[in-house]
């Protein structure tokens, strides 16, 4: 019988597929989601729109109705704006139309691993600026790098993941004029930080600005993200989304969620970051334990004990957290995510165990 | 300001995004949607459910109870079964981890437009062999095309969109046999015809076969699709699709349809087909008109006159058809899917005007 993986490009052959542990725990804090689920309110009236809805039809070819919600929230065009599968098919469709093989990509390390699969898969050279020893943007080596290495496309994860750490609007107005190429910045947790690089739109047609209702919106199970870039540059990206990607329940509920979003989201996440700031302060008086201060719903935390060892612990205690000692620079380090107030209370109980 | 238009490929810059006519009507037979919405039983289950489940968590990684459903349905294993967003976000994954600049895709002409817009977008050579003077498959023609020029990946669609014609196992496993490289087939209307290839999975280790639950299982509003493939050939191909791009909706709602569809939804098929026998023995009454035999749920037929008139003679009286005059081979040719018994004999009342 012929077998053909001889046709699969050797990069993906080599490629190990992204997976995830298949632990699971009552308290569930590995993966950065909203720890409330989203309000009542939202899913009742979303579940009414959804029933009268002809599920047998196609979703709208352009979503122009979430397009034009997505325009007031966040200050931009609605032609400067496409809906996607999640912001990882936006991201998929903005490198899709730029890199191939002599295309460089330049993210920072530790960052969210998708852009390298990507840009691999899709034949692009792979370049890396470290994080400084603090865990935040060396901007002076990004710098360096973006006028030496000349990268087509540059992503930053503002606030990045797993580090919590946030690129300032000056900051990145310094590699935004010195890129000849384009500079992606990756929101998905730019609710819980102190703003958005979104006005820079106005200033910078290099820029593109991903985001996405999995976190803050507290919509994970829907796979939502939407892009903000220059409408000529949207409409480029555009061209490699797929038609009707975005299916008519997602649509339909971000809508929802954003005309929600003053009355039901924002005393959520105002919640969240409250958390955040007693969560970290709890994880700082445990000896052997060191919180790492970030603008997102997670932090990493540096830990005397092998993070693998403190893993296993949790997990024993039905705590499921993230062992991120295998990213660059965080051999040392686990990540939690922000969980409700009583899921904090028994992480930082918990932990005080562990670490007596 | 700078304009980074220059850093999107060439080639993406000369497609024309892939749009559709923004005309409306009652009556809208244009897309080959199923004209029944979903069952009311099955729109039902599926919001008790969806209501029940945290919104705000990430659907499952791989989604084993979907798999496991439609490995029954299909007869197939659920290791070689790989769900997406859309049969098109499996095609393009497939073409994703095997086609870059230098590599071929074979396709017929014509056919649905997706194959050529991600093969161009990827940089493969696209090679078509049109169909012959029947709208029949010429597979004396396309063994030839693929002994010569060897393409990675031959995709068939079959019942073939726009023409209704399919291609039976023993002319694809002559295909199979002389290939060196993968053989798709779009299986989006099998339920529709005479059977499917996914047997000749068995056999044929090249063989990858991909299916839709936007046509006969009448939730085109979700974009579930699925392929089949073998094992190792699926997990490769795996690796181009993202991570959670099903989201928990269309997970739960396709789980429900398959569960229902000897109940729910065989009865919709069977009357479909019936009709569709029904309107093409009534448009070969009428003079000036030459229905196509088709295996789909929906139709080509030959006009005297014009597409573009009588598409726009029919619009006036708010139905919806396709135009598709511009694809290869049908200048003469517009495209109906098959309605309702109401919207037929709405759309056979107007054609006898129209053409009277």
């Amino acid at each position: 019988m012929l077998n053909c993986l001889n046709k699969i490009k050797p990069r993906v052959r080599e490629l190990r597929a992204y997976t995830l542990t298949p632990e699971r725990a009552t308290i569930k804090i590995n993966q950065n989601e909203n720890a409330w689920d989203a309000p009542e309110n939202i899913k009742r009236e979303s579940l009414r729109r959804l029933h009268e809805r002809a599920w047998s039809r196609y979703p709208d070819f352009v979503p122009v109705g979430l397009h034009e919600r997505l325009a007031a929230f966040s200050g931009w065009k609605a032609d400067g704006i496409v809906a996607g599968n999640g912001s990882n098919e936006l991201i998929q469709a903005l490198l899709m139309v730029t890199i191939e093989p002599g295309k460089r990509v330049l993210i920072c390390e530790p960052t969210f691993a998708l852009y390298r699969q990507v840009a691999v898969v899709l034949g692009g050279e792979v370049v890396s600026v470290p994080l400084d020893a603090n865990l935040r943007y060396d901007i002076a080596a990004l710098r360096e790098k973006i006028e030496t290495v000349k990268p087509d496309v540059t992503i930053i994860c503002s606030p990045n993941n797993p580090t919590g750490c946030r690129i300032d609007d000056h900051d990145l107005s310094v590699l935004l004029e010195v890129s000849t190429g384009l500079v992606a910045v990756d929101e998905a947790y730019f609710e819980f930080s102190a703003g958005t690089v979104a006005p820079l739109l106005h200033r910078f047609k290099n820029l593109v600005v991903f985001r996405t209702f999995s976190k803050a919106m507290a919509l994970a199970a829907l796979r939502v993200g939407y892009l903000l870039a220059a409408p000529e540059m949207a409409r480029e990206i555009g061209k490699a989304v797929l038609p009707y990607n975005l299916n008519a329940f997602s649509q339909t509920i971000a809508e929802v969620a954003v005309e929600m979003y003053d009355a039901e989201l924002r005393p959520l996440i105002a919640q969240i970051i409250a958390e955040r700031g007693r969560l970290s302060a709890g994880i700082e008086e445990i000896s052997g334990l060191d919180a790492v201060e970030s603008e997102a719903n997670f932090m990493v935390v540096r830990s005397a004990f092998k993070p693998r060892h403190v893993f296993d612990e949790l997990l024993k205690r039905d705590i499921l957290i993230r062992d991120v000692s295998k990213y660059p620079m965080l051999e040392n380090y686990f990540r939690v995510s922000i969980g409700t107030p009583r899921e904090n209370d028994l992480l930082l109980t918990a932990l005080r165990e562990i670490f007596a």
